[in-house]
């Protein structure tokens, strides 16, 4: 659950008084619907009803299931654990896999990230909102691939931004293509596999790009 | 166009007669629509309109939105070009990444293949078609690594689909998670990352698995 730690439990106590509780309250809600009946059946009404918040609350803030689910991913964004740092390239990018691995393989946060690509995929607002998501966790563990270039691990001129890609999209194609089990076996397979390319130099930018 | 060449122009000839003048008519159809509204709007009635065919004969033939996009898949599977053969892996691998690339960012084909995959997360029978099309497609390129195998390119018990799932997952990733281009340089990086790590021993099936 760390990608989106404290998204899932609506009992959490968070910052921000009121306000928050009720954000707290629809968030969770939104991501109970998304992950057990997807994005066409996210309804504002019946997302207020759960949360047990005012119908005009959830219309006047978020206004349409759009509007919900960019704000969720907002929040699992921000929610999302810190990068992990444990001295060398395949160490760091082992952890990474292993909590994208961990979040995809539990049930209800595999079937909530179906459902927000699923949504992204028809809605161009949805897809905005995903977009920032990723963008922020390829941000945050980025670093680890510049340290690992600092100490010589992989050349330079690396882009870290895609070697942090290539982590997660084994993790992600085997959720959303195969039945195949999504075990730990796969997250090791998925770092190595990117450090041991990096190292090579798959991963340095060309002229031009 | 060549994942699923010939499936989407309603004029091709095919063998088999008005039987199957009646399913690339309502295939194409079935994909126009996935590809321009998603699964949520795969209507029999209107695609029955769409593919000038009584609508007796698409609810008997296919019954479902989901028994649509279940034929649509496997007909996908069925006239998917063979793979490549160049004689190195780095040489098959992108020749395989390419042709993923080309798919996926032509915009009706990338729409369709995004339609799909949202289909099959949240709909289990258009699950089962969805990994049954990437099994096949999986299946037709494995020889070319254990081809790399025999030639020594990568060491023996490498798992030869590992290195065919590694090569498209960059460019499906990329596709569903980023508002990046998804162009040719992606491609031939995503074939140098998984030909790479694939001689590094990333895939090598360990003890038990």
């Amino acid at each position: 659950m760390e990608y989106t730690e404290g998204e899932s439990d609506p009992g959490t106590t968070r910052p921000g008084g009121r306000t928050a509780r009720v954000r707290a309250a629809v968030l969770s809600a939104a991501a109970d619907v998304l992950a057990e009946q997807g994005f066409a059946h996210l309804d504002l009404a019946d997302i207020a009803r759960r949360a047990e918040v005012g119908k005009t609350t959830v219309y006047r803030r978020w206004g349409t299931a759009t509007g919900l689910v960019t704000d969720l991913l907002l929040d699992m964004a921000q929610q999302s654990v810190p990068r992990t740092e444990t001295g060398s390239l395949l160490g760091d990018l082992t952890a990474n896999a292993r909590l994208v691995q961990r979040t995809l393989a539990d049930p209800r946060q595999g079937a909530l990230f179906k459902a927000v690509i699923a949504a992204a995929g028809s809605d161009p607002k949805a897809a905005e909102a995903l977009y920032g998501f990723y963008t922020a966790r390829v941000e945050e563990w980025a670093p680890c691939v510049e340290q690992a270039a600092a100490r010589g691990e992989v050349p330079g001129g690396t882009d870290a931004r895609e070697v942090i890609r290539a982590t997660s999209a084994p993790l992600y194609y085997r959720l959303l293509t195969t039945a195949l089990p999504l075990d730990e076996a796969a997250a090791d397979r998925a770092a190595h596999a990117a450090a041991a390319a990096a190292a090579a130099g798959a991963y340095v930018r060309k002229a031009g790009t």
